[in-house]
């Protein structure tokens, strides 16, 4: 069950042909073997983009030169790039106000080994959730909004202290001022409870059963400035009929809620999304 | 397969102790035997919405004294309400524009007999699909806009001379004007291609392309003044992701599109579908 | 958002005429107001089922009467009927194995009032969980099985001492012998991971796989003695390719079974679901 | 609107490291841009398996002899390999029984060029489809079963003389014999009526029902000699409920072979379909 050590390189440029022969190549003589790739152009854009994993064992370079070497071929093609490794553990933090089902759902994916990561810790507005991260071991930041700019400076320096690679809003309630989105940009990532953009803003089931709709979805997005218009990473829906009151919809979708909040994450942590033009390209 | 024939009572009224004892011994009082009943209690209106479906066979009243029978009872509880019976066949048409997949899939199931309705006319703004319209023998109507108030003139004439009861707008893309919308009130069907309220309006693929969306849907409505915003019958959704070009939603949209409309036409011309506060009650 | 006690009555019998009048009538001289109601005909059994949930505010009879005076009716139509009040809480018992994201899910949703229930205690062939259910608050009985008879003697007995209501298998993978089958009937839901009848027995994942779907599912359904062949409660589905292993499907099975149990579990809690012919009538 | 030529590489060979560098060096010394290319890796069976799209027009060879010129690094890497041009129209036939909705579907779509093929002809064992056909202007070929093997003779016969390259099962009731499947490997595809594995062979739909699923499906895969167990390309599936009867079920269920058919052939019919193992490796 122990999985072999793999390298993922993801990358963006202006589309043109050689781009694939000279990566290919460039791993082939360094002895590298891909065991995954994927590739996409975006024809209107002309951009290129590609996720390329291979093994670290047989690679003829020790990893901390394989960038170094690739840099190059990279300048070559005017590429936006990227390369993890897949046995460096990311330290993700998660915000949470009242509601707690998504904090639980990782958590116990995390605990599962569902995630590969490190839950570092827990910040939320309200105290209520302490004794759930002890259970699981993570520490608890109760961090209350009584001036906002001051609660946003300590929740920076927390996530900055604990070297936070990865922040997810656990349906964490309140809005992010730009110091923290300028230090995590599309490593912020949220979970919004409607089909976006439907229903954006508050309060979206009680929006959702005002209009009538027959289906409700949710929405995981990388966090930017404008509200609940950042690039979509993952959404999923469910069916609603008139027998559905608004409490019976938020029942529903908090599965829903969960389940995309989780999926996005793990998108991410496996270096599977990149963000172009305010929208994603998911290599699954 | 020869159905026996029955009768359909839509019925909604203030809730109210006693309505569905009163319903149901109004029923057995005259040897109905009650084959499909279904309610809804809509608790925050206070309201109450019913439909019952029995045998017309067994019933002691000829079915043309039924609804002067049932109207005391009726206007005891101060109901709305409607009766329909399964042999009476009612007649519909279909406006179309330039994209006929809507009308080819609606008029492909009335020939398999899906549908318990007759096509009794097909009108549209453009010439194209006369000789589709004749291999499934149903007259066509071009009726090209020149003057926007004269062809909706020209529509409505045809409406009213063919007695149809139910119009329904398969991709049909010009807005109606209010005499056609007066005169059929919950009765003019229209396909949306996305999922409302997200991307209401013009080019809605071209919006979730633009968007970045995950997942598209598609919409059938009852037709109001206010458009793409009557009460919803039917959505249904496909996953779509960064490799679907525009084109390619239109595609997939286009499966959607017929199911979801034959769906809604089906639901309406069954009588499972009840109107209030600009949303549906659907018994299905 | 205290709700109003409720009662529901659950109830089959022969199709006959006069039946809705009978229950209606029944309530409605004493004094019931009826929230939600809903029936089934199945006509080529002849067979009549109903669900009739009403408040018991402003009923003229105390609780403990109404079955008594209930009794006449149901006598003369021949029901199997049953009568619950949403005040009485059911005690249940879940059983669990080596994976326990079905417990944690359960034991998190529960925690958050979406069951209403109580879970009274954690049964396992493994010692692992302990922890967890102390976290949750549940008392965890570690029963490793050495002698089969005698590990479901001492489950029966547990069950029977803590007053268990309904018996849920949250991916316990040992088969049930007579005597708990016996004493539940229609009470023990298993979760199976495949979507039913496809891929019975054992490695539903392992055969999917091999089978080359495009499509797995899982099945909440109650145990009865033959394997896999209980009445289906639920199902749900997910899209899978050529790029998931085993253990991609896996992964992605956990979520549709957390789901799919939890909601199988909520429908019985809220009694919703009658049992005929190994098949359910689920009134949703 | 007209999409510039491409040519679509389709290979598999045993997994081994410079194999992508080989294939992409080769286009790129060709000139060839590359405007899609996908991969699979199945690593338990050692097998690559790729599919690479790029535009004819740049390149430095006719195209009659681009297959010459890869053979070499074709044999170098022991490939099973084939290369189509997205103008070369491939022609299908299309054989029915009694129902007529996937013919119906794939004769529409045909005619709003959304399928890259030509219909040839229809073939049927019973006559009832003529007029349908010749309104679309496809031969039609009643061809009923007095002598299977005979019968069998003559649809070999006719879809030689037509030059079939792909035969379209579009509810066709009858069991090929081998001299058929001999003559199309790969290259039949059946649409079965349920969610397969489950409910092989007759009257999938009453199985269905009497087993009691929540869930129904359709199932497009590839005829082998062994009776619905060919290669799986595409499923879906509908929810069902106590309401539908085994009627229900068949409407619904037509709704979804339609759509899971024409996916199959146009996934087919856009070579993104590899076949190994009884399994399909589908690039969209």
């Amino acid at each position: 069950m122990s999985q072999p050590v793999t390298a993922t390189l993801l990358l963006s440029c202006p589309d043109r042909k050689g781009l694939v022969a000279g990566v290919s190549d460039f791993l082939f003589r360094h002895g590298a073997n891909i065991i995954h790739a994927d590739q996409h152009t975006d024809q209107e854009e002309g951009l290129f983009l590609q996720r390329v994993e291979f093994e670290l064992n047989g690679v003829d370079l020790p990893r901390a030169e394989l960038g170094g070497a690739f840099g190059p071929l990279a300048e070559r093609f005017d590429m936006r790039w990227g390369l993890r490794f897949s046995d460096e553990t990311r330290r993700v933090a998660l915000l949470v106000s009242k509601q707690p089902h998504c904090m639980y759902d990782l958590l116990a994916r995390w605990r599962m080994q569902e995630l590969p990561a490190e839950i570092a810790l827990v910040i939320s507005n309200h105290p209520d959730h302490a004794e759930a991260a002890r259970y699981f071991g993570v520490p608890y930041h109760h961090l209350p909004v009584v001036d906002k700019a001051e609660q946003e400076g300590a929740v920076l320096r927390l996530l900055e202290q604990e070297h936070v690679d990865l922040v997810v809003l656990a349906r964490y309630m309140r809005i992010l001022g730009d110091p923290i989105l300028d230090r995590f940009p599309d490593r912020i990532i949220n979970i919004h409870h409607s089909f976006l953009p439907a229903f954006a803003g508050g309060h979206p089931y009680h929006q959702a059963h005002e209009r009538g709709v027959k289906i409700i979805g949710a929405t995981a997005h990388y966090v930017t400035a404008q509200l609940d218009q950042g690039p979509i990473i993952e959404q999923d829906v469910v069916r609603v009929s008139h027998r559905d009151t608004v409490a019976d919809m938020v029942a529903k979708g908090r599965d829903l809620e969960k389940v995309v909040l989780a999926r996005a994450v793990r998108l991410h942590l496996e270096n599977r999304v990149l963000v172009y033009r305010n929208k994603t390209v998911v290599f699954d």
